[in-house]
């Protein structure tokens, strides 16, 4: 049997409006559920990392990707390859440290906000895409890579774009090496 | 400024992953919020219909169908447009009555459950899909279309195949013209 190239890839391919509109339902249930915006926050980063720890094994085998070399490869990786492949978009990336471990993710269009007007005014601390957040973090923990993974700005909350921060923890071994 | 023809569409694709493993993180968190499955399943209902009254837009200027005239083209239409659109399978369709107005969508494969083993043993009657039938509710409410949609067989408990079944309910109008 002969078999179109890429159809394997294509038959991991959905419409993103069914996810957009599902991450909706989940944050809409997660606000039902927490009177704090802080606890909406932690939980859909929980989720997020739960989701980015199982994740990469997908990631992995379908990327072929090798392993980076440095922080800012990791970054540009997970901008160019994961956004990409993961959520259609790839956002730019800026190093925002001089010690190399910091990076911002800039998305000029956020998918995931598609059918989001604006946040209602008593979320206003709400981060409605946390999840994403915890996908990184997860995911970059399971290739050994410790960080901290936040929203710096959101459209939603009126910024003009949305950022994600990305600081990566050195390792004790490394600050040796470093001394 | 050119542009690739079917690019609009391309950005309209995303993984399939991302979104099963949130599906399965807003399942695991409605089974955390309820303790009955009639609940989680009625939640997990009511949460598609409000997505399938959106969706059903988005359908209907992707897909740029014409209007169906039968309930069995509507059945097709969901089954090779909408479902193919959305989540990448075809699922095949089988009349259930002699009136013409119950159908059965058949799927040998359903991606949503990629990443379940199998239900807990305490979730016997959970309908861990049971979205997609509020979803397709809820779309066909907003053509006019009132119906039923249920999972009449899962293969999550041990069904040979994953059997979502569609009655249309006869408008009081079509019944007068009948008698």
């Amino acid at each position: 049997m002969s078999r179109s190239p890429g159809r394997k890839q294509e038959n991991h391919k959905i419409s993103r409006e069914l996810f957009v509109l599902t991450y909706g339902a989940l944050v809409a249930q997660l606000c039902k559920d927490y009177e704090k915006d802080e606890d909406v926050n932690a939980c859909l980063d929980r989720m997020g990392y739960s989701i980015g720890i199982r994740l990469i094994d997908d990631f992995l085998a379908r990327s072929a990707v090798k392993k980076c070399r440095s922080y800012s490869e990791t970054a540009d990786m997970i901008a160019q390859v994961a956004f990409k492949m993961y959520l259609g978009i790839t956002p730019s990336v800026s190093c925002n440290s001089a010690t190399g471990n910091e990076f911002s993710l800039i998305l000029d269009k956020n998918p995931l906000v598609d059918f989001v007007e604006e946040l209602p005014a008593e979320r206003a601390s709400l981060c409605y895409c946390n999840l994403l957040c915890g996908v990184i973090r997860g995911a970059l923990e399971m290739v050994n890579l410790a960080a901290e993974v936040s929203f710096l700005q959101d459209r939603l909350k009126g910024d003009a774009v949305t950022e994600i921060g990305i600081t990566f923890l050195r390792k004790p071994e490394d600050r040796k090496h470093r001394r």
